[in-house]
């Protein structure tokens, strides 16, 4: 384990995803000072930086919902980590399994092309 | 589809974790701008914006690793995308499948404590 390998960006912070071991789920997205990274380690639970509150934070350290660190992998560049946890609990203060539960664009939308079909339409709509 | 949920940082850009949609691992993390996630949306291709190059690339429009999206979701923040692709070949530069192919951490250290007992170890010695 060398540590040295990660860059940390101009905030000293380091994008880490994370990832259910089990499931393959994404379930969010949180970042790490050095400090954080070296907790995760050491006590393989996932341990973040909160860049509102400026603090650490261990995840589930107030709703119980840890995740137990199984493997911690960074990324060609170093300056991404991907972490996959056995979660004790949902990733998302919504209650969600994962903070990703929202669509940006349908899925069928994006399967259809849908969205290039109404451009054209608005195009040729505004055209006349 | 309202791209007004996005919160993009300071510098404009928000993180864009990509996923394969048939195996489910995350192949890399990059940077887009409005124009592009808004291209992204349109080609079904997925586009980024390189902090480094300042300025949009195609996923694979050089090596042929083109990306197509499948799915595209936001998390609760609405400061980090996830996109899952069907990729045409590896996500790496390095030709990895993934950017994700090294470990920080060894997965048995992890798994079997090796680490705190390692740890222990060296203070023991060092108090001796």
């Amino acid at each position: 384990m060398d540590i040295t390998n990660i860059k940390f960006n101009d905030l000293g912070l380091v994008p880490a995803i994370v990832q259910d071991y089990a499931t393959r789920q994404v379930l969010m997205m949180a970042w790490m000072n050095e400090e954080a990274l070296k907790l995760t380690i050491e006590t393989k639970k996932a341990t973040f930086y909160s860049r509102s509150r400026q603090k650490l934070w261990i995840k589930g350290e107030t709703s119980g919902n840890i995740q137990t660190v199984v493997t911690l992998d960074y990324d060609c560049d170093g300056d991404t980590l991907l972490i996959q946890v056995i979660p004790a609990g949902p990733a998302c203060h919504t209650g969600n399994t994962s903070c990703f539960y929202r669509n940006l664009v349908s899925n069928e939308d994006l399967a259809t092309g849908n969205i290039e079909i109404l451009g054209n339409l608005q195009s040729l709509i505004a055209d006349r």
